[in-house]
Protein backbone atom coordinates (compact mmCIF):
# COMPACT_ATOMS: atom_id res chain seq x y z
CA UNK A 1 0.00 0.00 0.00
CA UNK A 2 1.52 3.21 -0.98
CA UNK A 3 -1.76 5.31 0.03
CA UNK A 4 -0.01 6.63 3.07
CA UNK A 5 1.98 8.32 0.46
CA UNK A 6 0.09 10.24 -1.58
CA UNK A 7 0.23 13.53 0.54
CA UNK A 8 4.38 13.84 -0.59
CA UNK A 9 2.99 13.68 -4.57
CA UNK A 10 4.45 16.48 -6.55
CA UNK A 11 1.58 17.62 -8.36
CA UNK A 12 2.49 18.78 -12.05
CA UNK A 13 1.27 21.66 -12.03
CA UNK A 14 2.76 22.41 -8.74
CA UNK A 15 6.15 22.23 -10.76
CA UNK A 16 4.86 25.35 -12.55
CA UNK A 17 3.79 27.08 -9.91
CA UNK A 18 7.23 26.73 -8.09
CA UNK A 19 8.67 27.83 -10.52
CA UNK A 20 7.59 31.12 -11.09
CA UNK A 21 9.63 33.76 -11.57
CA UNK A 22 12.35 31.76 -12.04
CA UNK A 23 14.36 30.37 -15.23
CA UNK A 24 13.06 27.32 -17.13
CA UNK A 25 13.82 25.60 -20.42
CA UNK A 26 10.96 24.16 -22.02
CA UNK A 27 11.72 21.56 -24.91
CA UNK A 28 9.08 21.65 -27.73
CA UNK A 29 8.59 19.65 -30.88
CA UNK A 30 10.88 20.19 -33.88
CA UNK A 31 14.06 20.25 -32.18
CA UNK A 32 13.06 23.57 -30.44
CA UNK A 33 14.23 24.73 -27.37
CA UNK A 34 13.43 28.25 -25.27
CA UNK A 35 15.02 29.36 -21.56
CA UNK A 36 13.28 31.86 -20.01
CA UNK A 37 11.69 33.56 -16.92
CA UNK A 38 8.28 32.13 -15.99
CA UNK A 39 5.54 34.85 -15.30
CA UNK A 40 2.69 32.43 -15.85
CA UNK A 41 0.84 29.52 -16.95
CA UNK A 42 -2.98 28.05 -17.55
CA UNK A 43 -4.14 24.19 -16.93
CA UNK A 44 -3.34 23.90 -21.23
CA UNK A 45 0.37 24.37 -20.05
CA UNK A 46 0.49 27.26 -22.03
CA UNK A 47 2.55 29.42 -20.76
CA UNK A 48 3.98 32.97 -20.29
CA UNK A 49 7.57 33.82 -21.03
CA UNK A 50 10.25 36.75 -20.06
CA UNK A 51 13.66 37.26 -21.67
CA UNK A 52 13.37 34.10 -23.72
CA UNK A 53 16.17 32.67 -25.87
CA UNK A 54 15.11 30.25 -28.91
CA UNK A 55 16.92 27.05 -30.38
CA UNK A 56 16.17 25.46 -33.22
CA UNK A 57 18.69 22.37 -34.11
CA UNK A 58 20.65 23.53 -31.66
CA UNK A 59 21.18 26.68 -33.32
CA UNK A 60 20.47 30.19 -31.34
CA UNK A 61 17.57 31.91 -33.14
CA UNK A 62 17.58 34.76 -31.15
CA UNK A 63 15.47 36.48 -28.30
CA UNK A 64 12.11 37.74 -27.42
CA UNK A 65 11.04 40.31 -24.22
CA UNK A 66 7.64 38.08 -24.05
CA UNK A 67 6.08 35.31 -25.27
CA UNK A 68 2.83 33.20 -25.05
CA UNK A 69 4.19 29.38 -25.71
CA UNK A 70 1.30 27.07 -26.12
CA UNK A 71 1.30 24.24 -24.13
CA UNK A 72 0.18 21.90 -26.80
CA UNK A 73 3.75 21.06 -28.47
CA UNK A 74 5.65 20.82 -24.89
CA UNK A 75 7.94 18.01 -24.88
CA UNK A 76 9.29 18.56 -21.40
CA UNK A 77 9.77 21.52 -19.03
CA UNK A 78 12.76 21.55 -16.57
CA UNK A 79 13.71 24.21 -13.93
CA UNK A 80 17.26 25.44 -14.39
CA UNK A 81 18.28 25.12 -10.83
CA UNK A 82 16.87 21.82 -9.80
CA UNK A 83 13.55 21.91 -7.47
CA UNK B 1 5.89 28.37 -0.24
CA UNK B 2 4.76 30.32 -3.33
CA UNK B 3 1.05 30.99 -2.57
CA UNK B 4 1.27 34.04 -1.74
CA UNK B 5 2.79 35.12 -5.00
CA UNK B 6 -0.23 34.18 -7.31
CA UNK B 7 -1.91 37.39 -7.20
CA UNK B 8 1.08 38.36 -9.53
CA UNK B 9 0.90 35.48 -11.48
CA UNK B 10 0.50 36.66 -15.43
CA UNK B 11 -2.39 34.38 -17.11
CA UNK B 12 -1.48 32.98 -20.55
CA UNK B 13 -4.91 34.92 -21.86
CA UNK B 14 -4.11 38.10 -20.25
CA UNK B 15 -0.93 38.41 -22.83
CA UNK B 16 -3.38 38.24 -25.68
CA UNK B 17 -5.94 40.72 -24.03
CA UNK B 18 -2.38 42.96 -23.01
CA UNK B 19 -1.86 43.25 -26.87
CA UNK B 20 -4.82 43.94 -28.06
CA UNK B 21 -4.13 47.08 -31.42
CA UNK B 22 -0.69 46.22 -30.84
CA UNK B 23 1.50 44.73 -33.21
CA UNK B 24 2.59 41.01 -32.48
CA UNK B 25 4.67 38.08 -33.87
CA UNK B 26 3.18 34.48 -34.59
CA UNK B 27 5.60 31.58 -34.72
CA UNK B 28 3.33 29.06 -36.80
CA UNK B 29 4.11 24.98 -37.26
CA UNK B 30 5.29 24.69 -40.85
CA UNK B 31 7.90 27.51 -40.64
CA UNK B 32 5.80 29.89 -41.10
CA UNK B 33 5.25 33.40 -39.30
CA UNK B 34 3.05 35.94 -39.40
CA UNK B 35 3.54 39.69 -38.19
CA UNK B 36 0.18 42.10 -37.46
CA UNK B 37 -1.60 43.97 -35.17
CA UNK B 38 -4.14 41.74 -32.75
CA UNK B 39 -7.96 42.96 -33.30
CA UNK B 40 -9.20 39.98 -31.48
CA UNK B 41 -8.99 36.58 -30.21
CA UNK B 42 -11.12 33.81 -28.20
CA UNK B 43 -10.16 31.10 -25.74
CA UNK B 44 -8.75 28.49 -28.40
CA UNK B 45 -6.55 31.14 -29.46
CA UNK B 46 -7.76 31.95 -32.74
CA UNK B 47 -6.56 35.69 -34.00
CA UNK B 48 -7.97 38.78 -35.55
CA UNK B 49 -5.24 40.17 -37.39
CA UNK B 50 -4.89 43.04 -39.78
CA UNK B 51 -2.22 44.48 -41.60
CA UNK B 52 -0.48 40.73 -41.64
CA UNK B 53 2.60 40.05 -43.13
CA UNK B 54 3.75 36.33 -43.75
CA UNK B 55 7.11 34.79 -44.07
CA UNK B 56 7.46 30.86 -45.36
CA UNK B 57 10.89 29.30 -44.37
CA UNK B 58 12.17 33.04 -43.69
CA UNK B 59 10.96 33.91 -47.23
CA UNK B 60 8.34 37.30 -47.51
CA UNK B 61 5.01 35.70 -48.66
CA UNK B 62 2.83 38.60 -48.72
CA UNK B 63 0.61 40.80 -46.90
CA UNK B 64 -2.71 40.47 -45.88
CA UNK B 65 -5.13 43.39 -44.51
CA UNK B 66 -7.19 41.21 -42.41
CA UNK B 67 -6.53 37.78 -41.80
CA UNK B 68 -8.27 35.04 -39.13
CA UNK B 69 -5.64 32.75 -37.90
CA UNK B 70 -6.48 29.44 -36.57
CA UNK B 71 -4.88 28.91 -32.89
CA UNK B 72 -4.40 24.92 -33.28
CA UNK B 73 -1.30 25.37 -35.08
CA UNK B 74 0.39 28.52 -33.25
CA UNK B 75 4.13 27.66 -31.42
CA UNK B 76 4.30 30.75 -29.74
CA UNK B 77 2.70 34.26 -29.91
CA UNK B 78 5.40 37.55 -29.12
CA UNK B 79 3.99 41.28 -28.54
CA UNK B 80 6.34 42.97 -30.88
CA UNK B 81 7.81 45.55 -27.94
CA UNK B 82 7.91 43.23 -24.71
CA UNK B 83 5.03 43.61 -21.92
CA UNK C 1 -5.80 48.35 -17.60
CA UNK C 2 -7.64 47.37 -20.90
CA UNK C 3 -11.00 46.01 -19.24
CA UNK C 4 -12.45 49.23 -21.28
CA UNK C 5 -11.41 47.83 -24.60
CA UNK C 6 -13.28 44.63 -24.86
CA UNK C 7 -16.26 45.88 -26.16
CA UNK C 8 -14.04 46.80 -29.22
CA UNK C 9 -12.42 43.51 -29.92
CA UNK C 10 -13.12 41.70 -32.97
CA UNK C 11 -14.12 37.89 -32.22
CA UNK C 12 -12.74 35.94 -34.32
CA UNK C 13 -16.44 34.15 -35.40
CA UNK C 14 -17.51 37.56 -36.60
CA UNK C 15 -15.15 37.93 -38.94
CA UNK C 16 -16.63 35.07 -40.68
CA UNK C 17 -20.31 36.70 -40.35
CA UNK C 18 -18.68 39.66 -41.86
CA UNK C 19 -17.26 37.66 -44.88
CA UNK C 20 -20.87 36.05 -45.51
CA UNK C 21 -21.97 36.07 -49.10
CA UNK C 22 -18.20 38.02 -49.99
CA UNK C 23 -14.92 36.23 -51.65
CA UNK C 24 -12.18 34.94 -48.97
CA UNK C 25 -9.06 33.04 -49.71
CA UNK C 26 -8.52 29.71 -47.24
CA UNK C 27 -5.11 28.84 -46.51
CA UNK C 28 -5.30 24.78 -46.18
CA UNK C 29 -2.37 22.14 -44.59
CA UNK C 30 -0.78 20.82 -47.63
CA UNK C 31 -0.28 23.63 -49.59
CA UNK C 32 -3.43 24.18 -50.26
CA UNK C 33 -5.83 27.59 -50.49
CA UNK C 34 -9.48 27.90 -51.96
CA UNK C 35 -10.95 31.07 -52.78
CA UNK C 36 -14.45 31.47 -52.88
CA UNK C 37 -17.59 32.85 -52.05
CA UNK C 38 -18.54 32.19 -47.98
CA UNK C 39 -22.13 31.27 -48.12
CA UNK C 40 -22.16 29.61 -44.32
CA UNK C 41 -20.13 28.23 -40.98
CA UNK C 42 -19.93 26.80 -37.89
CA UNK C 43 -18.58 26.98 -34.32
CA UNK C 44 -15.59 24.07 -35.68
CA UNK C 45 -14.84 26.54 -38.74
CA UNK C 46 -16.40 24.33 -41.37
CA UNK C 47 -17.15 26.40 -44.16
CA UNK C 48 -19.55 26.80 -47.22
CA UNK C 49 -17.99 27.97 -50.33
CA UNK C 50 -19.30 28.96 -53.58
CA UNK C 51 -17.87 29.36 -56.79
CA UNK C 52 -14.34 27.95 -55.38
CA UNK C 53 -10.86 27.74 -56.58
CA UNK C 54 -8.11 25.49 -55.40
CA UNK C 55 -4.45 25.69 -55.51
CA UNK C 56 -2.01 22.89 -54.18
CA UNK C 57 1.91 24.07 -54.35
CA UNK C 58 0.80 27.35 -55.81
CA UNK C 59 -0.84 25.41 -59.18
CA UNK C 60 -4.45 25.89 -60.14
CA UNK C 61 -6.42 22.24 -59.91
CA UNK C 62 -10.08 22.91 -60.45
CA UNK C 63 -12.64 24.88 -59.77
CA UNK C 64 -15.73 23.49 -57.52
CA UNK C 65 -19.38 25.11 -57.78
CA UNK C 66 -20.08 24.56 -53.85
CA UNK C 67 -17.73 23.05 -51.21
CA UNK C 68 -18.04 22.21 -47.56
CA UNK C 69 -14.41 22.32 -46.36
CA UNK C 70 -13.78 21.30 -42.78
CA UNK C 71 -12.49 23.54 -40.54
CA UNK C 72 -9.59 21.04 -39.13
CA UNK C 73 -7.20 21.65 -41.42
CA UNK C 74 -7.14 25.59 -41.65
CA UNK C 75 -4.43 27.54 -41.16
CA UNK C 76 -6.43 31.16 -41.81
CA UNK C 77 -8.74 32.93 -43.57
CA UNK C 78 -8.51 36.31 -45.67
CA UNK C 79 -11.16 38.20 -46.62
CA UNK C 80 -10.14 39.22 -50.48
CA UNK C 81 -10.63 42.63 -49.78
CA UNK C 82 -9.56 43.56 -45.74
CA UNK C 83 -12.70 44.25 -43.37
CA UNK D 1 -24.75 44.77 -39.56
CA UNK D 2 -25.20 41.86 -40.67
CA UNK D 3 -27.76 39.95 -38.29
CA UNK D 4 -30.21 40.48 -40.67
CA UNK D 5 -28.81 37.81 -43.01
CA UNK D 6 -28.25 35.48 -40.40
CA UNK D 7 -31.45 33.25 -41.94
CA UNK D 8 -30.02 32.82 -45.16
CA UNK D 9 -26.53 31.38 -44.16
CA UNK D 10 -26.25 27.94 -45.28
CA UNK D 11 -25.53 25.62 -42.49
CA UNK D 12 -22.66 22.66 -42.97
CA UNK D 13 -24.63 20.26 -42.39
CA UNK D 14 -27.35 21.05 -44.46
CA UNK D 15 -25.10 20.79 -47.31
CA UNK D 16 -24.88 17.13 -46.47
CA UNK D 17 -28.58 16.87 -46.14
CA UNK D 18 -29.20 18.58 -49.55
CA UNK D 19 -26.77 16.28 -51.11
CA UNK D 20 -28.43 12.70 -50.16
CA UNK D 21 -29.09 10.37 -52.38
CA UNK D 22 -27.00 12.41 -54.61
CA UNK D 23 -23.26 11.90 -56.16
CA UNK D 24 -20.37 13.87 -54.15
CA UNK D 25 -17.09 14.33 -54.11
CA UNK D 26 -14.67 13.92 -51.03
CA UNK D 27 -11.41 14.74 -51.46
CA UNK D 28 -9.30 13.02 -47.92
CA UNK D 29 -6.01 13.47 -46.68
CA UNK D 30 -3.34 11.29 -48.01
CA UNK D 31 -4.01 12.38 -51.68
CA UNK D 32 -7.43 10.42 -52.00
CA UNK D 33 -10.51 10.91 -53.64
CA UNK D 34 -13.80 9.10 -53.38
CA UNK D 35 -17.09 9.92 -55.39
CA UNK D 36 -20.47 8.19 -54.61
CA UNK D 37 -23.57 8.59 -53.89
CA UNK D 38 -23.90 10.00 -50.16
CA UNK D 39 -26.29 7.75 -48.19
CA UNK D 40 -26.14 8.54 -44.92
CA UNK D 41 -24.28 10.91 -42.47
CA UNK D 42 -23.40 12.15 -38.72
CA UNK D 43 -22.53 14.74 -36.86
CA UNK D 44 -18.63 13.71 -36.91
CA UNK D 45 -18.77 14.09 -40.44
CA UNK D 46 -18.35 10.27 -41.28
CA UNK D 47 -20.15 9.61 -44.53
CA UNK D 48 -22.00 6.21 -45.75
CA UNK D 49 -21.73 6.44 -49.40
CA UNK D 50 -22.71 3.68 -52.26
CA UNK D 51 -21.29 3.16 -55.60
CA UNK D 52 -18.18 4.83 -54.71
CA UNK D 53 -14.71 4.97 -56.74
CA UNK D 54 -11.55 5.89 -54.97
CA UNK D 55 -8.49 7.11 -56.53
CA UNK D 56 -5.01 7.35 -54.87
CA UNK D 57 -2.25 10.12 -56.11
CA UNK D 58 -4.74 10.73 -59.64
CA UNK D 59 -4.87 7.02 -59.92
CA UNK D 60 -8.57 4.70 -60.00
CA UNK D 61 -8.16 2.71 -57.38
CA UNK D 62 -11.09 0.39 -57.47
CA UNK D 63 -14.48 0.97 -56.88
CA UNK D 64 -16.39 -0.22 -54.17
CA UNK D 65 -20.53 -1.07 -53.10
CA UNK D 66 -21.19 0.66 -49.85
CA UNK D 67 -18.40 2.17 -47.94
CA UNK D 68 -18.64 3.34 -44.31
CA UNK D 69 -15.87 6.95 -44.63
CA UNK D 70 -14.73 8.83 -41.44
CA UNK D 71 -14.61 12.67 -41.16
CA UNK D 72 -11.62 12.60 -39.81
CA UNK D 73 -10.00 12.68 -42.21
CA UNK D 74 -11.89 14.48 -45.00
CA UNK D 75 -10.22 17.82 -46.47
CA UNK D 76 -13.47 18.99 -48.28
CA UNK D 77 -17.14 17.76 -49.69
CA UNK D 78 -17.96 19.01 -53.25
CA UNK D 79 -21.99 18.02 -54.43
CA UNK D 80 -20.91 17.26 -57.97
CA UNK D 81 -23.60 19.57 -59.67
CA UNK D 82 -22.97 22.45 -57.20
CA UNK D 83 -25.87 22.57 -55.02
CA UNK E 1 -36.57 20.30 -48.72
CA UNK E 2 -35.57 17.22 -48.35
CA UNK E 3 -36.83 16.84 -44.91
CA UNK E 4 -39.38 14.65 -45.92
CA UNK E 5 -36.13 12.12 -46.63
CA UNK E 6 -34.83 11.95 -43.06
CA UNK E 7 -36.41 8.94 -42.51
CA UNK E 8 -34.12 7.16 -44.97
CA UNK E 9 -30.74 8.38 -44.19
CA UNK E 10 -28.23 5.57 -43.88
CA UNK E 11 -26.48 6.59 -40.32
CA UNK E 12 -23.71 5.70 -40.25
CA UNK E 13 -23.32 3.34 -37.06
CA UNK E 14 -25.79 1.23 -38.40
CA UNK E 15 -23.84 0.26 -41.26
CA UNK E 16 -21.87 -1.50 -38.62
CA UNK E 17 -24.51 -3.11 -36.95
CA UNK E 18 -25.92 -4.67 -40.54
CA UNK E 19 -22.18 -6.37 -41.28
CA UNK E 20 -22.40 -7.90 -38.15
CA UNK E 21 -21.03 -11.51 -38.45
CA UNK E 22 -20.33 -10.51 -42.10
CA UNK E 23 -16.77 -9.98 -43.74
CA UNK E 24 -15.35 -6.41 -43.99
CA UNK E 25 -12.86 -4.69 -45.09
CA UNK E 26 -10.96 -1.76 -43.34
CA UNK E 27 -8.57 0.72 -44.94
CA UNK E 28 -6.14 2.21 -42.54
CA UNK E 29 -3.62 4.77 -42.23
CA UNK E 30 0.08 3.62 -43.01
CA UNK E 31 -1.22 2.03 -45.89
CA UNK E 32 -2.99 -1.23 -44.24
CA UNK E 33 -6.12 -3.12 -44.71
CA UNK E 34 -7.55 -5.24 -42.50
CA UNK E 35 -10.48 -7.75 -43.59
CA UNK E 36 -12.37 -10.21 -41.40
CA UNK E 37 -15.69 -10.86 -39.75
CA UNK E 38 -16.98 -8.52 -37.64
CA UNK E 39 -17.89 -9.42 -34.19
CA UNK E 40 -18.64 -5.87 -32.64
CA UNK E 41 -17.88 -2.51 -32.32
CA UNK E 42 -18.35 0.58 -30.08
CA UNK E 43 -19.40 4.62 -30.40
CA UNK E 44 -15.00 4.91 -31.32
CA UNK E 45 -15.58 2.97 -34.12
CA UNK E 46 -13.14 0.14 -32.30
CA UNK E 47 -13.76 -3.08 -34.13
CA UNK E 48 -13.64 -6.85 -32.32
CA UNK E 49 -12.94 -8.73 -35.73
CA UNK E 50 -12.86 -12.58 -36.11
CA UNK E 51 -10.40 -14.39 -38.84
CA UNK E 52 -8.51 -11.55 -39.82
CA UNK E 53 -6.06 -11.31 -42.66
CA UNK E 54 -3.64 -8.05 -42.59
CA UNK E 55 -1.78 -6.36 -45.73
CA UNK E 56 0.48 -3.44 -45.12
CA UNK E 57 1.68 -1.90 -48.63
CA UNK E 58 -0.54 -4.45 -50.17
CA UNK E 59 1.91 -7.47 -49.06
CA UNK E 60 0.21 -10.27 -46.84
CA UNK E 61 1.46 -9.88 -43.54
CA UNK E 62 -0.18 -13.03 -42.11
CA UNK E 63 -3.67 -13.30 -40.44
CA UNK E 64 -4.88 -13.31 -36.76
CA UNK E 65 -8.02 -15.18 -35.14
CA UNK E 66 -9.36 -12.26 -33.26
CA UNK E 67 -8.59 -8.90 -33.06
CA UNK E 68 -9.03 -5.53 -31.37
CA UNK E 69 -9.08 -3.06 -33.81
CA UNK E 70 -8.79 0.65 -32.58
CA UNK E 71 -11.23 3.41 -34.29
CA UNK E 72 -8.40 6.30 -34.38
CA UNK E 73 -6.81 5.31 -37.53
CA UNK E 74 -9.34 3.74 -39.95
CA UNK E 75 -9.97 5.75 -42.92
CA UNK E 76 -13.06 3.47 -44.17
CA UNK E 77 -14.86 0.46 -43.67
CA UNK E 78 -16.12 -1.18 -46.46
CA UNK E 79 -18.83 -4.39 -46.00
CA UNK E 80 -17.44 -7.32 -48.58
CA UNK E 81 -20.68 -7.44 -50.31
CA UNK E 82 -22.19 -4.44 -50.74
CA UNK E 83 -25.26 -3.42 -48.75
CA UNK F 1 -33.54 -6.08 -38.84
CA UNK F 2 -30.68 -6.82 -36.80
CA UNK F 3 -31.75 -5.34 -33.29
CA UNK F 4 -32.50 -9.23 -32.44
CA UNK F 5 -28.77 -9.95 -32.34
CA UNK F 6 -27.35 -7.24 -30.53
CA UNK F 7 -27.01 -9.36 -27.40
CA UNK F 8 -24.58 -11.35 -29.03
CA UNK F 9 -22.46 -8.61 -29.98
CA UNK F 10 -18.73 -8.73 -28.83
CA UNK F 11 -17.90 -4.89 -27.04
CA UNK F 12 -14.37 -4.13 -27.73
CA UNK F 13 -13.43 -3.52 -23.84
CA UNK F 14 -15.03 -6.97 -23.42
CA UNK F 15 -11.91 -8.29 -25.72
CA UNK F 16 -9.76 -6.62 -22.82
CA UNK F 17 -11.40 -8.31 -19.79
CA UNK F 18 -11.24 -11.72 -21.77
CA UNK F 19 -7.45 -11.41 -21.74
CA UNK F 20 -7.04 -10.37 -18.54
CA UNK F 21 -3.80 -12.95 -17.24
CA UNK F 22 -3.34 -13.93 -20.76
CA UNK F 23 -0.84 -12.94 -23.76
CA UNK F 24 -1.81 -10.79 -25.75
CA UNK F 25 0.51 -9.09 -29.13
CA UNK F 26 0.16 -5.21 -29.51
CA UNK F 27 0.64 -3.64 -32.83
CA UNK F 28 2.22 0.39 -31.77
CA UNK F 29 2.29 3.17 -34.41
CA UNK F 30 5.79 3.14 -35.57
CA UNK F 31 6.09 -0.15 -36.47
CA UNK F 32 6.14 -1.45 -32.75
CA UNK F 33 5.13 -4.43 -31.33
CA UNK F 34 4.67 -5.88 -27.88
CA UNK F 35 3.78 -8.83 -26.59
CA UNK F 36 3.33 -9.60 -22.95
CA UNK F 37 0.54 -10.77 -20.52
CA UNK F 38 -2.30 -8.15 -19.88
CA UNK F 39 -2.41 -7.38 -16.15
CA UNK F 40 -5.02 -4.37 -16.37
CA UNK F 41 -6.79 -1.71 -18.66
CA UNK F 42 -8.66 1.32 -18.46
CA UNK F 43 -11.31 3.29 -20.86
CA UNK F 44 -8.47 5.13 -22.86
CA UNK F 45 -6.90 1.51 -23.80
CA UNK F 46 -3.93 1.89 -21.51
CA UNK F 47 -2.46 -1.24 -20.60
CA UNK F 48 -0.74 -2.55 -17.97
CA UNK F 49 1.81 -5.91 -19.15
CA UNK F 50 3.62 -8.03 -17.99
CA UNK F 51 7.25 -9.83 -18.93
CA UNK F 52 6.93 -8.26 -22.32
CA UNK F 53 8.58 -8.69 -25.54
CA UNK F 54 9.03 -5.44 -27.78
CA UNK F 55 10.32 -5.24 -31.49
CA UNK F 56 10.55 -2.20 -33.51
CA UNK F 57 10.61 -2.71 -37.35
CA UNK F 58 10.49 -6.50 -36.63
CA UNK F 59 14.30 -6.48 -34.57
CA UNK F 60 13.67 -8.00 -31.01
CA UNK F 61 14.27 -4.67 -29.13
CA UNK F 62 14.27 -6.10 -25.30
CA UNK F 63 11.95 -7.28 -22.82
CA UNK F 64 10.78 -5.40 -19.72
CA UNK F 65 9.07 -6.95 -16.24
CA UNK F 66 6.13 -4.63 -16.34
CA UNK F 67 5.05 -1.79 -18.69
CA UNK F 68 2.16 0.83 -19.05
CA UNK F 69 1.54 1.10 -22.60
CA UNK F 70 -0.62 4.23 -23.61
CA UNK F 71 -3.98 3.23 -25.47
CA UNK F 72 -3.02 6.65 -27.99
CA UNK F 73 -0.43 4.89 -30.06
CA UNK F 74 -2.29 1.60 -30.25
CA UNK F 75 -3.28 0.33 -33.93
CA UNK F 76 -4.36 -2.98 -33.33
CA UNK F 77 -4.44 -5.88 -29.97
CA UNK F 78 -4.74 -9.76 -30.30
CA UNK F 79 -5.23 -12.34 -28.23
CA UNK F 80 -2.65 -14.56 -28.59
CA UNK F 81 -4.64 -17.73 -28.85
CA UNK F 82 -7.62 -16.43 -30.52
CA UNK F 83 -10.47 -16.00 -28.34
CA UNK G 1 -16.98 -15.60 -17.46
CA UNK G 2 -14.20 -12.87 -15.70
CA UNK G 3 -16.24 -10.77 -13.71
CA UNK G 4 -15.30 -12.99 -10.87
CA UNK G 5 -11.24 -11.70 -12.12
CA UNK G 6 -11.95 -8.05 -11.90
CA UNK G 7 -10.57 -6.93 -8.58
CA UNK G 8 -7.48 -8.32 -9.20
CA UNK G 9 -6.97 -5.90 -12.65
CA UNK G 10 -4.34 -3.86 -12.33
CA UNK G 11 -5.58 -0.15 -12.94
CA UNK G 12 -2.78 1.72 -15.46
CA UNK G 13 -3.25 4.60 -13.05
CA UNK G 14 -2.23 2.87 -9.93
CA UNK G 15 1.38 1.21 -11.47
CA UNK G 16 2.12 5.22 -11.64
CA UNK G 17 1.61 5.17 -7.75
CA UNK G 18 3.10 2.28 -7.35
CA UNK G 19 6.06 3.49 -9.08
CA UNK G 20 6.30 7.06 -6.70
CA UNK G 21 9.84 7.54 -5.46
CA UNK G 22 10.84 4.99 -7.60
CA UNK G 23 12.94 4.64 -10.73
CA UNK G 24 10.95 4.51 -14.15
CA UNK G 25 11.93 4.71 -18.13
CA UNK G 26 10.01 6.51 -20.29
CA UNK G 27 9.76 5.65 -24.08
CA UNK G 28 8.92 9.08 -26.01
CA UNK G 29 7.82 9.74 -29.45
CA UNK G 30 10.57 11.00 -31.85
CA UNK G 31 13.09 7.72 -30.47
CA UNK G 32 13.43 9.84 -26.89
CA UNK G 33 13.60 8.16 -23.59
CA UNK G 34 14.09 9.36 -20.12
CA UNK G 35 14.99 7.70 -16.91
CA UNK G 36 14.50 9.29 -13.54
CA UNK G 37 12.44 8.66 -10.42
CA UNK G 38 8.77 9.87 -10.74
CA UNK G 39 7.69 12.57 -7.96
CA UNK G 40 4.31 12.81 -9.19
CA UNK G 41 2.29 12.51 -11.94
CA UNK G 42 -1.39 13.54 -13.49
CA UNK G 43 -4.97 12.13 -15.13
CA UNK G 44 -2.83 13.30 -18.03
CA UNK G 45 0.22 11.13 -17.14
CA UNK G 46 1.65 14.07 -17.34
CA UNK G 47 5.06 13.31 -14.80
CA UNK G 48 7.35 15.05 -12.18
CA UNK G 49 10.60 12.98 -13.02
CA UNK G 50 13.78 14.07 -10.29
CA UNK G 51 17.48 13.10 -11.56
CA UNK G 52 16.52 12.44 -15.01
CA UNK G 53 18.95 11.21 -18.11
CA UNK G 54 17.66 11.82 -21.42
CA UNK G 55 18.85 9.83 -24.50
CA UNK G 56 17.64 10.56 -28.19
CA UNK G 57 18.51 8.00 -31.11
CA UNK G 58 20.40 6.01 -28.38
CA UNK G 59 22.53 8.71 -27.21
CA UNK G 60 22.99 10.28 -24.18
CA UNK G 61 21.75 13.63 -24.68
CA UNK G 62 22.48 14.97 -21.02
CA UNK G 63 20.63 14.69 -17.39
CA UNK G 64 18.11 17.24 -15.34
CA UNK G 65 17.57 17.55 -11.94
CA UNK G 66 13.65 17.92 -12.32
CA UNK G 67 11.66 17.51 -14.87
CA UNK G 68 8.03 18.15 -16.13
CA UNK G 69 6.86 15.87 -18.99
CA UNK G 70 4.38 16.00 -20.74
CA UNK G 71 1.55 12.49 -21.39
CA UNK G 72 1.10 13.57 -24.82
CA UNK G 73 3.90 12.03 -26.19
CA UNK G 74 5.15 9.16 -23.82
CA UNK G 75 4.84 5.60 -26.22
CA UNK G 76 5.28 3.28 -22.62
CA UNK G 77 6.42 3.48 -18.72
CA UNK G 78 8.57 1.05 -17.34
CA UNK G 79 9.29 1.00 -13.86
CA UNK G 80 12.83 -0.21 -13.48
CA UNK G 81 12.62 -3.35 -11.54
CA UNK G 82 9.24 -4.63 -12.35
CA UNK G 83 6.54 -5.06 -10.22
Amino acid sequence: MVNNKTTYVAKPMDTLKNSLEKNIMIDVKGRRTYSGILEGYDVYMNLVLKNVSETINDENKGTFNMMLLRGDNIIFISPSGGE
